[in-house]
């Protein structure tokens, strides 16, 4: 990160710094009134929609590292968590909000890369930035993404609806944002022991994993096809902190218990071979990895054929009842319970 | 902030601990539907109201001090700063996300006393603490605060409807919060140069500034006063960076200029005597020093004996047309132009 020809961020103060990267910004969403430059932003709403509010909070150091994560796909990222969100709530996300906290090392330059991540984002999801906080910081750059979104009055999934003998469903494949990271940790340590110049990363052949890592996309187009089918799913959530985990905050808040299969777990071939050179469990990497930002949901069994037929879905198992607890059933026909061992930011 | 009996954050986890700062919550807007425990909060709305969404983002080391703002302090200011940009919108607000980045010296015993300052400012102005993030930082504390509000349609005051003749008002007195700055660190230094236990801070007498640094208060009985009155404003802005930059913000975006009188300017005895002791103009100190969360206005000309009978409001000059440019009348009858030097947080 070179500061040649390169602008400080004090030369264009808080406001002016506000004024560059929010310049030329179109309005897509007729409900949003009013954006950057008041006390608030004002967003207008019709009778038949709720709110729906999520936020986000990604710092460096904890939650990403700028060795290896370009700032532009870092401002993606972070837009597209949050809309992760409110699709899995089956909303449409609205508006978002940015406050961003600087540190010295970083130009306007630095600043306008991160920012056209989160443009990007927000043009691609069909999304307004409407409003922000920007400030230095000691150490570190944060980003603080708060996202507002439309949900259908009478058709938001919440995580408390499962009910016995409900289809257990998830989209794409799993463990591979997780492996992608282990592989940009491993060429992070070879190229710091690496004489400088001497040194190309290994990431021919492990384009997926990569991506799925450094730009995941929230699945929208899930949301889409669930409606286009007239399935109306009894809970949702998106995968975050890993299937277990989200399995177990969907029975718990449903009063419910679960059975997945293990051999139906969705997982890509990128990310089988690496979990084999890394010589990792491939299904605890599934089940436990994390950032997927995938859409697990429960259907009424009457809806079996329906998602059946959808490509970017897996049914991967059923609810219980809740004596029954969270249970997987191993490819050998055990039946061990689920643990959660979902990132813990406070033991990092 | 000792550790002795206190519960260090990783023994709870992220879940562990926002069970427990989120326990027992009560709900006191029919508008909220779904508060915290699921991917998104759920607001519903009327059909005579839009909303206002703010966001501000507080960072250790930066906007605030723990060697002399206790965390409860801390707490219920950082919610309040948000309320009082929705009142500056002329709007009430309804909810709350926290997202917190805690550095290893937080325990649990911490930030439940910040929290506490949350939800006290929560309890005071009738508002829901509906969801948040929650995160380990490398160093010190960060608070991220999006505040929704609700605006009754075409009764949202923006910053750009100020016309000629208009009357500009300002709730309360200025420079108090600054002051009390000043004193807080002159007061600091002097303990960091005595002998342990040899030093008691000489805050009799200054208790006013005191409060308006650590504890300000949004002026939402400056609204309701204005709505029961009858006085809708024609601008409205909160003074968090100082007078001199929102009266800027005001003319700039109403596409006015503005004459204030020096001599019109609210100063509370006890700013003013700091300003004497601290040789500081106290004019500039009230001008630019900022944190006032005062509610700057204008009025149409119309309003002049109705905002004239407010106790809490004094008018301090008029809009002008925009070639006339920013301007103030000084004691001794000159026009000098207004400077905002408001705080610059990216030259601290």
């Amino acid at each position: 990160m070179g500061k040649n020809q390169e602008t400080e961020i004090a030369t264009l103060g808080e406001f002016g710094l506000i004024d560059r990267l929010t310049k030329g910004a179109e309005i897509k969403n007729s409900t949003t009134i009013k954006g950057v430059g008041d006390d608030c932003a004002v967003i207008s709403h019709t009778t038949d929609t709720e709110t729906l509010i999520t936020t986000d909070l990604l710092l460096e150091g904890i939650h990403f590292d700028l060795t290896y994560c370009p700032l532009k796909h870092l401002g993606y990222k972070a837009a597209v968590v949050n809309f992760s969100d409110v699709y899995a709530m089956n909303g449409t996300p609205r508006q978002i909000t940015v406050s961003l906290g600087i540190s010295k090392r970083f130009t306007v330059e630095h600043i306008e890369e991160l920012y056209s991540g989160i443009r990007l984002a927000c043009d691609v999801y069909g999304v307004d930035l409407v409003g922000g906080d920007t400030s230095a910081s000691v150490t570190g750059l944060l980003i603080s993404i708060t996202c507002i979104g439309e949900g259908e009055k009478g058709k938001i999934v919440y995580r408390n609806g499962a009910k016995d003998t409900d289809l257990i469903c998830v989209s794409g494949d799993l463990g591979a944002a997780y492996m992608g990271l282990q592989l940009l940790e491993r060429e992070k340590a070879i190229s710091k022991n690496s004489p400088d110049g001497d040194f190309s990363p290994a990431f021919e052949g492990h384009e997926y994993i990569l991506e799925r890592q450094l730009k995941p996309e929230a699945r929208k187009d899930v949301i889409e096809e669930l409606a286009k089918l007239g399935i109306m799913p009894t809970s949702m959530i998106d995968v975050s902190d890993g299937l277990s985990s989200e399995l177990m905050h969907i029975c718990k808040q449903s009063n419910a218990g679960c059975l997945v299969y293990e051999e139906r777990i969705p997982i890509d071939y990128q990310t089988a071979c690496m979990a084999e050179e890394f010589n990792l469990n491939l299904v605890t990497a599934a089940l436990n990895g994390g950032e997927d930002y995938e859409l697990l949901f429960t259907v009424n069994l009457a809806d079996y054929e329906k998602v059946a037929s959808m490509h970017t879905v897996r049914i991967i198992g059923r609810i219980t009842k809740p004596e029954y607890g969270c249970m997987m059933q191993t490819r050998d026909g055990n039946e061990i319970p689920l643990r959660a061992q979902g990132w813990n930011a406070f033991n990092a």
